[in-house]
């Protein structure tokens, strides 16, 4: 991993102080949570889960020729999912918003 | 299909005068191309790769009980595809723009 931990609390912090914000978590690109403010149940779902979604979404990008996935959302009924997979570092990010 | 040629037709007619619209394409949710207005290669490409990405996101958003999936969308290094799952008309809406 490229990013410092203190580097990667910084973004946290910064995020987790947006409205509607009612989760962060980071994980590696297979899916091992390095940091979440969930419960390890939802954590351990969410990387997962979000970590496979990411996986096709690179696979489509690449095979659609549109360059490389800088941002990955899904707008829910319950709000919003935002997907930063920050291939380099190793890392996705993934904040989980409320409808506002 | 609910959804009538002529309020289809109607609607993408709307979405192509949008600026930065490079190709707008509407599959069921097999895959199958109703209309586009890329070339036959093209339309098939995307047609088969995003339906396969949304059954993928439907499912995450199922599991993760986020409630329905409203909008996809992927910011990518050479614009952003936006993508409307309209399950109860069987339709999925693809929407190709370029980088602003």
């Amino acid at each position: 991993m490229v990013i410092s931990q203190e580097k990667l609390q910084g973004i946290l912090s910064k995020i987790k102080s947006q409205e509607g914000v009612r989760g962060v978590v980071v994980t590696t690109l297979e899916g091992l949570p390095l940091s979440s403010d969930l419960d390890p149940d939802t954590t351990e779902n969410v990387a997962a889960i979000i970590t496979s979604l990411v996986g096709k979404a690179l696979d489509a990008v690449r095979e659609l020729r549109e360059g490389s996935l800088s941002f990955l959302t899904l707008d829910t009924t319950k709000g919003q999912i935002n997907i930063a997979p920050e291939v380099n570092e190793g890392l996705i990010l993934v904040v989980l918003k409320n409808t506002e």
